[in-house]
């Protein structure tokens, strides 16, 4: 519905393997000192004297993790690498390099793939990630999209998930569930659109929702933020596949309790308005919806007063006993035990 | 046909993502001292401290790169493994690190990706490389391995494919040819399977081109054995493309031209055989079949007593100036510009 049916089409079988991948790529350029060689040989070569490595890898499919009848490519190019840098920067690192495989479809013409590596480009110029090698290859049906994110953090300053303790506050940059509500926004649109083509659909007051769906930033100014701040989380993790299952994750793997308090989620007023608009209980979206890049991160009590002044950042609960469980304590002061319900891929 | 029909069958919807990534990857065990965190948080850490960093990245598709019909998933895993490993060694360095992400349909049970995991695991055990990461999703259709492939190398010992000299010698480990007549053979029986699915194939005059196609090696020995004879290759790539275009390919990069002899390409018995049965050309098979994980490379001529005993290792030919092309020298002793015809996947 957004893709511009008029464009010009070249079929990827005219430029061979190789011929694609130095077309797609040509543009690309090394920014990061550790990048020794990029794209060209049987491997990257990569410098990081005394930094410690940090390597992450996704997998996009089409029909599972993306649509394209509203996903334009050049957004799911941005969006792909949007995805691995928020894990990088989960581990309090700085993403230096990615590589980027995709499987294709003939169905796809050249023009269409340019679209996407437009996106990826302007993803890796903006973060300043370098682009040093991938593969590129037919699919038998559809798109899918692999990213490896390489990134580097000296030894004292990687944060893992398993660090979190008692006390700690718990921490959540941006807002949630703005990511979920796009995506029912434009699964609605599609739907009108299927009964009336021309029909245009009128995404302006979705704006914000639409864009957390379509666009997501990764949080590079957050840990750009916390080394300002001279904050060190103690505990940290992505939370694209849920708030709650992250939590889950998060004090599982630090052999922690947390009480997260539903009043002091962080919702944006157009998630509020859109969840009212579906009849969906917004708690509900923020907990499970997913696909929100944000950074879920523990503090020590006495860090509290360099960030409470921040607005992207809010503290949503804290860390307890292992003993004590997980639990949301609700408006009503009501404490219910936290679940997992994330992203289920397999049960579709 | 080599499937068993009568496995157990558990649905991937049962276990979920997470706990599916746990069960497939809990016996994975970790070997490298530069693998500082594997499996289990946002991304992996790794230590290289004064080394560089290798990285190399490789999709496998179903249909395309493979078919299940007479692919083990056990091998299919291993071979996947090998692929990566192959561009690694080909930089002259220690493969140390891997990732796995695989994107598989619902007709696949889980008992299907513990034996695709189990010839990963078995290839990493062997070749002493950690599994450090992945993703696990569902796709609409097929089977997709994704794999990033990481390794270590000194400064001083980084072979790229660019530094080949006029009168340096070309060598070739190994023999050529045997994946591409394998694959040849295990496409025959499947036709003859379809026909009479009672016909148990004989598979015993091709045990060794079999093994070529369906459980390659990637030449890890290579990279040891020029340490051990003090060679240090000027230029090396990986071959699994098709040793003519990877000629071109190496001595486009290093801007030289080559002779390489028709009668010094070194072919198995086997692939001999079995090229008169089916009525093919064994040079163009050598030439051109590709999935042959050997190393290609070029080494001063002062290094070639080193070398000439080893029966691992064939001089096929020489560098020569930019200006005088690239060339087949045949055994008829007539000259013919060498080129590519390698795989073009989006042209089948």
């Amino acid at each position: 519905m957004i893709e511009d049916k008029n464009q010009q089409r070249t079929d990827l079988g005219d430029l061979g393997e190789f011929g694609l991948i130095n077309h797609l790529t040509k543009n690309f350029k090394i920014q990061q000192k550790s990048t020794i060689k990029g794209i060209g040989d049987d491997a990257a070569v990569l410098e990081f004297k005394n930094k410690r490595v940090v390597v992450t890898t996704d997998l996009l499919v089409e029909g599972v993790h993306f649509d394209l009848s509203y996903m334009p490519l050049k957004h799911l190019g941005y969006k792909a690498v949007m995805v691995n840098l928020s894990d990088v920067y989960a581990m309090n690192a700085k993403a230096t390099q990615i590589t980027i495989s995709i499987a294709v479809s003939n169905r796809f013409p050249l023009e269409a793939l340019e679209e996407l590596y437009a996106g990826i480009e302007t993803a890796a110029k903006l973060y300043g990630v370098d682009v040093v090698g991938g593969d590129t290859t037919s699919s038998k049906t559809g798109l899918l999209i692999s990213v490896t994110a390489i990134g580097e953090v000296s030894n004292d300053e990687v944060v893992y998930r398993n660090g979190a303790k008692p006390n700690d506050l718990l921490v959540v940059s941006g807002d949630l569930g703005g990511a979920y509500m796009g995506l029912q926004v434009l699964e609605r649109e599609k739907e009108v659109y299927k009964v009336n083509p021309n029909n245009q659909p009128d995404l302006e007051p979705y704006t914000y929702i639409v864009e957390r769906q379509l666009k997501p930033e990764a949080r590079k100014d957050i840990v750009k933020l916390l080394k300002e701040l001279k904050v060190k989380p103690t505990a940290m993790i992505d939370i694209s596949d849920g708030l709650s299952s992250e939590i889950i994750h998060l004090c599982t793997s630090s052999k922690v309790g947390c009480d997260l308090y539903e009043n002091k989620i962080p919702l944006d007023p157009q998630v509020i308005s859109t969840c009212e608009e579906f009849n969906i209980d917004s708690t509900t979206v923020a907990l499970n919806g997913g696909e929100d890049y944000e950074l879920l991160f523990t503090i020590k009590q006495e860090d509290f007063p360099k960030i409470k002044a921040n607005p992207n950042l809010s503290v949503i609960g804290y860390i307890t006993e292992e003993a004590a469980g997980l639990h949301l304590v609700t408006r009503a002061d009501t404490k219910i035990e936290l679940k997992a319900q994330g992203w289920k891929n397999f049960n579709d």
